[in-house]
């Protein structure tokens, strides 16, 4: 492809319009045209090279699939199906030059997951500069209920889930790979009344004191309780593979808070479609707290990645 | 500001809710409540250091407000109002170090523009990295009339407009402190039936080609028609003048076409609020052709900004 216009037409191709988008890539920008009044949720999520992936050992594809998986896991965690994508590209000079199917292997990484959740990649921009690769997507979705679920929202009594093992997501690349838990959030809408909800991206630790300070709560989670993933080495110490699941981030699960009973009805009325664990309580209060696998309650440390300031 | 936490309550102060935003800053993304069936828009443009603006001479505030004002001369040309912004920055570590204040005062340079367009800062993602700085913007936007205007619906015998003189943009620092032309598209969109509209920020010949190979016309444009900007040298040849006014880009006024003789008219009627230059012709066909000074006509090269591929 030699010039701009045939690779937006090629992107046009391959990206399909889909409702509510009515105009995609090529104007000055998208127009969604929403058929009655309503909610919708907007996310956005900048990935760079170095930082959330290693372009020295990341494919294009992979890189490209996790700048959406990532946007997917936000709307997931919102409660809400993805409409529309924009995907922003800082791409090094050499890299054109070295690798001249860049941006078309950036692109077949993230086609798939247009598919398999019904989205229309309607926009973006692409620069090239001397700096590292940096891109940024920006998601639309709306509610796959009657409105979006909250991190602020969670209620003293809730029992406190999350629908994933958690740890070792960076050390096996399962950050590349991971399924964004849309249909987990689907399923999840339609059987419980969930209170609150986000993803874990950070780390439970960190995660946990965002939702609990979103919702002025406190919450209680059991060392016992909390699954640990099978990528975290079986030969750590068990503190250390506890330390692990709270803080080792990119699990891209999903931490929500909701009647515990509720959840256990579930459990004893059917087969579950997915593991739903119940790691603890929310309770009135400020803070966050962890029963240690001796039964001792201290401040569960806020550790995880921190946004710089 | 020591903790992600205050960061963020600073700029939920900072930056207040405006329907139709209902969730802001905070939480996995944004919730805006749409009171009504009908279009929205989404646009987005990344900028880099040491391509779009120079962080050795531009300030934090400027670079800010570059960012944003871009993303209005977009939403300015499909003819809507900005209801809300998503931020991602990638910054250097040593930027944080060094200029402890950086943030803020990036987030200053936008915030006059927020409060001018009544818009909400509504979401984004801050990262840290040992790259250059880069910064993404999406805003949505929601039609001024009763729908977006789209680049691709200019028709044969249609007049070509302008709204400002063009050229010398980045050789004078305008590209930092021009006001992205959102009144200007809102009288327009009142007094002329717009066919089609885009906002020049490549250079006039470049996205005149856009336009036309959008709209799959023709289009004629006269040189002695096309106003050239005081920033260019006076000292420069008549052709070097015209060069810089037809390809130096960043000129971030409207390029639209309509009846001309409703234009004609408005002019007979009353004074205009701006300057609305007619500077040639849509035919039927395909390419772009400038009449030169002495009246011969020959092809316009799509001179100007290409997008890397």
């Amino acid at each position: 492809m030699t010039s701009e216009r045939e690779f937006i037409d090629y992107l046009a191709q391959r990206f399909p319009l889909r409702p509510p988008v009515e105009v995609g890539i090529g104007d000055d920008g998208a127009v969604l045209h929403h058929k009655s009044s309503g909610r919708q949720t907007v996310v956005t999520d900048m990935l760079l090279d170095q930082v959330h992936f290693d372009l020295r050992t990341t494919s294009p594809e992979l890189a490209g699939r996790k700048a959406i998986a990532v946007n997917l896991s936000d709307l997931a965690a919102m409660g809400c199906h993805p409409t529309s994508a924009y995907v922003s590209l800082a791409v090094p000079a050499d890299i054109l030059r070295q690798t001249p199917d860049f941006l078309k292997r950036l692109y077949d990484g993230m086609q798939p997951l247009t598919e398999q959740f019904q989205f229309t990649l309607a926009g973006g921009d692409t620069n090239s500069w001397h700096g590292p690769f940096a891109i940024n997507v920006c998601l639309t979705g709306e509610p796959m209920g009657s409105q979006p679920i909250l991190r602020s929202t969670a209620q003293p009594g809730d029992g406190i889930f999350v629908t994933g093992a958690l740890g070792g997501s960076l050390a096996s690349q399962r950050h590349l790979t991971f399924t964004p838990q849309l249909k987990e959030a689907e399923w999840l809408l339609r059987h419980i009344p969930i209170h609150s909800m986000m993803d874990i991206s950070d780390g439970l630790a960190i995660d946990l004191h965002r939702l609990t300070e979103a919702s002025r709560v406190s919450a209680v989670i059991d060392a016992s309780r909390i699954p640990i993933h099978t990528d975290v080495s079986s030969q750590m110490a068990a503190d250390q593979r506890l330390a692990a699941a709270l803080s080792d981030g990119e699990d891209f699960v999903l931490l929500f808070t909701a009647p515990a009973k509720r959840v256990q009805s579930l459990h004893q009325q059917q087969a579950l479609p997915f593991e739903i664990y119940h790691i603890g309580q929310v309770e009135s209060g400020k803070d966050c707290f962890l029963r240690s696998y001796a039964g001792s309650v201290s401040r569960l440390a806020a550790s995880g990645w921190q946004h710089p300031l």
